[in-house]
């Protein structure tokens, strides 16, 4: 993934009963940084108090050491996020905080409701001021808006017209909620930390925590955290049908996290991509090379199913700072190579098999080939651990804009290869995919490969 | 004033009908920066859509050319606002923006609804959620449960159940709104700058824009600016009496603006107080000095008054960064004196009359008496151009905590003089200060002087 | 003082003998900060140890809590500079530090050199390379080639060949010591706080710190500080004349800074030109206004000699941040407004006397005296504490470039009160200024006034 | 190399003889920015003028667009560097400039003189005084003592006594001068752009701008570049061995770098190690996983050799800030986590061979280990693709204080292994290492493995 597009829209993590759990929080989303660099925000809770704090950038340059002492209490829910174009405003990071008829509340969303238009203009009518750009305060809107019953009521009335896709943590004056819809299209998960619980949208901010992953939040359900412990609830019956985001496995998540039920990490199911795609698109080449570190997985398991071996032909940079100065004319293609270098020996007078997760807009590609092309290589045979990413997403990752896509403004992938100038160009297959072993097998949405809206949007 | 205890809410600024209106915007708010220093933001709005920025400290260090650039379009609403006690978020920043039923809309509030707390409650109870802590969010809250019909009567059912004081900015898609309470609690007047309109808390915002005052928001009125001019309704018949917040003329408002219809600017009608106060509290003494720089006119009046020559006692300094170091205990005066030194020549060997707005706490009174002491002054005359302050105010001047008072926790005038060490002190009387031929003569609020609350809080 | 343009190059401060010395340091700079503002430093010493550390704008934002308590010890050496064009390097900040074969050395200087080129060139040849732009350099290269002797020969050694002007500290390992050149152009006091020892650039250094003046370092004279005590010697005879700048009475230094030996603060002798000025260009005329904060005394002055009351018509802003936005073509003059605002009601339908102590560029002047004539002045009658500042200097105040200086381009004053478009124009003479009985009767250096170089630059 | 201990000394990177060369350093400098994120700095050079810049940290936060254009003119030279103990000061940031008789010059050094010490002395006898801790400036000062001749010449007088090591990059007022010392110990190596030249610590930071590595500068040459081309003189006589560093080759350098000569990339030079490695320590396991990124290449070459499959079982977090702040007793183990994740299901069950370059203290070696065990690894057995890390370097790399290394402080592996608590512990040996096929053959430094030292420092 040449990861200045396709960017998911958030990381969610809650933990309550643990003394610092700001501190926590923060470790946390710098594990689940991958899922959003633009703001962050932390609410905690001492038993009669919220703090928050809302930040721009990474977790760890927008938190001090002061600001984590002033979130005090037991409990706090964090949240990155990422940039969605023309909204870069600080009011729209998350938890979102609300003090509302029904108790003070902080949310926390990975998600996109399918039906949020037509949802917000609901809550409008009502009366609902909208003070940030997400859809996340629809949710908000409801809770305020539901009769004064158990929480469990007025969970449920908040989302009783909801449609997927949403993880979402939510923190109010007396427990942390997880709440996963009926489809199961977002992840979530669930940790154990002594007596303390914790929600996540995905297991590896548990490892930095010294938490341990129990299990996910299933579809449809709430878990209810609190000084009683875990409790959970069939908040609504759960779809037939699963609609899991396959690019969470395919791209998203960490490698190391387990992701949608799977007992594998996502690693393991990348490389069996890897291994598929080389069945299905083997290569007559010298040397198996990931675009690092996003194809490092599946090419992998190309080179072990093709037995061609598999090296590091490019080498990412650790040091990016936060503004990169446009260069001059003559030095244009810097922008590539001062994230990506290329190892002359490993590709020189090689072909090569350059395997990635996905092609997105197709120009970084054009100019990473270049850049191997340059060094040497006598051929470039371009494989792909997905189907052509061609409709982009509905449900909650921000490729909304179909025209910007290559697979979907290229007529078919012989034109796609031209455009990058790859010598040959495969993808894995979505039956290739569906099959793989350590998936799953509950039902997964792969309509930014297919198209195949199966939530309404109304 | 020794400023870092009393501080008024905010500083509001709206223009419509200029090219670039977001740099007007900032240039204004630069102006009305006394107003609030620690937060800031800017609403601008293109034809069809609404930017909107925020940050943190004074304006010239949160906005930047490239922020502004983006915050496009021929009208803009900005706001200065100041730290409460536990609550600096950034969440609080104005103008609070909403998507509504109504129409998407920016709102930048100066004032305190008396009756907030109740009037909070029934919002939240029809189900708004209160983002902020502040109360301005209920304005908005009204303004979506209005029914759809014209604006004014939207803006009149939003404003229907909300006591004094407000002065407000509303921005929405066709117009710029500018609101007084029947009071006339707070400032607000309109300005003019070709053929655009603006409103601002205080003239001084128009000085650096070249836009002419024209006349004040009068009480209960609703002004509309668009792109058709500046429209004058009458919202709500003017309450018998005006309640005008005395404290504007005494130290909040800058020397240069004109305030509450005055002919005359506030350094006029500090300098007739510090002549009253002469009369009042005559001294014998060799030359009077000012606090600088709030008691630079009274004091001139008063030396004008008791021919007693006035003379820079004190110098206060230009270079204040954006943190002090606290210094070790044997430098602990370091922290008034890195804001105020005393020139020796000016006080050595005299009797001085010391003149300042008002005291408050009373510590950094006593500790700037014995830095002038320590310069070798005969005697300290304590003259203050207002009444002993001694009941905060609730009308949206941030001295709730009357405890925090001096004048409010001695018993008299004798204990407020020995605890800062004064040789004598005089406060100027009630009536020598209403009776200030500067003054409109139309009412005003002189609850921190007197503690008489003329609105109801229920 | 329009002060963007002449600017004063440093200032000084060392105190040797009190726990965490790069406390006092860090707040005697912060009142020396109008002495420069672009660059700072300290270097502390604990018994074997130099610290040091440099950041750039003003000390408040430079220094942290953290970086103070490194720079341990119980002697330290400060400097403020400003910038000289081309030559904004860090590189450049003061005290410049050196390892020499006759020890570990820092000092820091105000002045320059007369003969700096000729002396640079000279040490060049003896094989020193100059890291920094500074011609503080050449003492450092002389202190590193003396023979090693005393440090009193040492130093004899380093100075033998520099001419004036200079007020230098030096930081040894064994002690601290002040410097002023035989002419005594630039000021240099000594202070004493307990049992410590102190030297300034002003005596308001002292002041923050709680340490008392007790008298210059004298022209000629060196004194050692360490924990002996203070010892003075005369290093070489000092000159018949004194050639004390007279721009440090004028503008340069603070107003309560006693300066070149005089009894009086500066704004005494501010004061008094005033007085004069009023003597000799009386002007019919309804209020004296100070140009604030620079033309406050003498304004005081002007309007007690000549009986037209004194009032503030322009205000000087807070709140100036690190960047202004330049704004669009048509708000111009927003660059003068905001720093200085008009207050109508002094000025309207006034003639004013316009007070300030010199007119440099004379741009800056014609755009204030136009916002004040647009707020509505009948007359404006500028007034100049000072004569035609035609010349620059040659010794440390950095305006070497004379054809900036308006009244060197101007063929008479006539031509200058037609660019500013005053009403009048009024410069103090140069006897008038010089007859002022406050000021020590030993000696100026008028060169910026009148061209005449009293010190070869060979 | 758990890489928060051993850290080379500097990067350098000079061209002559394109436009904007600024633009070009900075983004050479930002490829060699793993030799130094201290401080950086760039000097460049118009026909007639030095221009330079210094900054902390990385080049990408240090530098803006504003800076960089200010930086004029066909030449530059940069340079990177780290922290030493105790120095962190912008005044030691290079390159360090110097106006001298024999003109104006700048000089950018990766290296440590060997008799520093001695040459320090000397030079400061002579007159010198060090500005800066770095033992470059004994360079600067012997070029402004050196007879003015040609520059030839004068180059040949400056490092008459320096003993290695030293790569150093010179910026004169007529051309840039590439020096290696005659023992060869650090690298240099030249570039051709078009027509105009390059020298860099490393040919990555040639590939970036697009320039072609063409050659070593040789040991004891001087190369000089100017509008004339590339000039090529044996300054003098090579030593008879080289020393070139042995650890470049090991961890230093990029893998993707040519480095002394060897036509192989370090990545291929680094699998050998690991395939040697093997050979002399199998290991009976299941997965071969290196320490990310420094021991990939030698974990590919131990399984390719072993047959032992090769797997991602260690992830490297992209997100570091600037501060890490320091988590609570509970969470002591995040500091390690923030930066590396373990795959559970790589190690999970799985006897593992952890692969890394090299041990320093060993303590991040003990974390990690565990973190692997507590993620289920059966057995770990650590394998080192280099010899015992014993005792650090004299030669440029910081690592002075033996007792810190693991290696030293321990009596023999078996110590080592149980300190770390690994399963089983293998070093590669001194002789296998230096077999390696794809190394040059002229010889190496292994001074940090055997202690040798072959360069005296008298």
């Amino acid at each position: 993934m040449l990861e200045d597009v396709i960017k998911d829209k958030c990381g969610v993590f809650g933990i309550w009963g643990v003394e610092n759990a700001s501190q926590y929080a923060y470790l946390a989303l710098h594990n689940l940084q991958h899922r959003g660099q633009e703001h962050c925000g932390i609410v905690s809770k001492s038993p009669r108090t919220f703090y928050r704090y809302y930040g721009e950038g990474i977790v760890q340059d927008a938190f001090s050491k002061k600001i984590l002492e002033k979130l005090r209490g037991n409990a706090a829910l964090g949240h990155v996020r990422y940039r969605t174009e023309g909204s870069s405003n600080i009011k729209n990071a998350q938890p979102i905080y609300a003090d509302t008829k029904n108790g003070k509340v902080a949310i926390a969303h990975n998600g996109e409701f399918a039906n949020w238009k037509r949802a917000r203009e609901k809550v409008k009518e009502l009366g609902h001021i909208f003070q940030t750009n997400s859809d996340t305060e629809i949710v908000l809107a409801n809770f305020a808006f539901a009769p004064k019953e158990s929480i469990e009521e007025i969970i449920r009335y908040s989302f009783r017209k909801i449609k997927p896709s949403y993880s979402i943590g939510i923190l109010t004056e007396n427990e942390l909620i997880g709440i996963r819809d009926p489809r199961g299209v977002r992840p979530l998960v669930i940790g154990k930390l002594g007596n303390a619980y914790a929600i996540a949208s995905e297991t590896c901010a548990f490892d930095i925590i010294g938490a341990k992953y129990i299990d996910e939040v299933k579809r449809g359900e709430m878990v209810t955290i609190n000084d009683a412990g875990l409790k959970r609830i069939q908040l609504s019956p759960p779809e037939k049908e699963r609609l899991a985001c396959i690019f969470e496995h395919v791209y998203i998540a960490m490698p190391n996290s387990f992701s949608f039920g799977s007992k594998y990490t996502n690693s393991v199911i990348r490389k069996e991509f890897g291994k598929q795609l080389a069945r299905e698109h083997p290569a007559d080449a010298d040397v198996v090379v990931p675009v690092s570190d996003s194809g490092n997985s599946a090419a992998l398991g190309y080179s072990e199913e093709s037995k061609i071996p598999f090296d590091f032909g490019l080498t990412r940079s650790h040091y990016i700072g936060r503004t990169f100065i446009e260069p001059t004319q003559q030095l244009r293609d810097a922008k590539v190579k001062k994230k990506h270098s290329v190892d002359k020996s490993v590709v020189e007078e090689k072909r090569i098999v350059l395997v990635d997760d996905s092609i997105v807009r197709g120009t970084t590609s054009k100019k990473l080939i270049q850049i191997i092309r340059d060094a040497g290589a006598k051929e470039i045979h371009v494989r792909i651990s997905s189907p052509p990413y061609k409709y982009g997403c509905y449900l909650g990752v921000d490729t909304h804009d179909k025209k910007k896509l290559i697979a979907y403004t290229q007529e078919d992938n012989e034109k796609i290869k031209k455009f990058i100038n790859a010598d040959s160009l495969g993808y894995l297959s979505l039956e290739g995919m569906l099959k793989n072993e350590f998936l799953s097998k509950e039902g997964f949405c792969t309509h930014c490969f297919d198209g195949i809206k199966k939530i309404s949007r109304r």
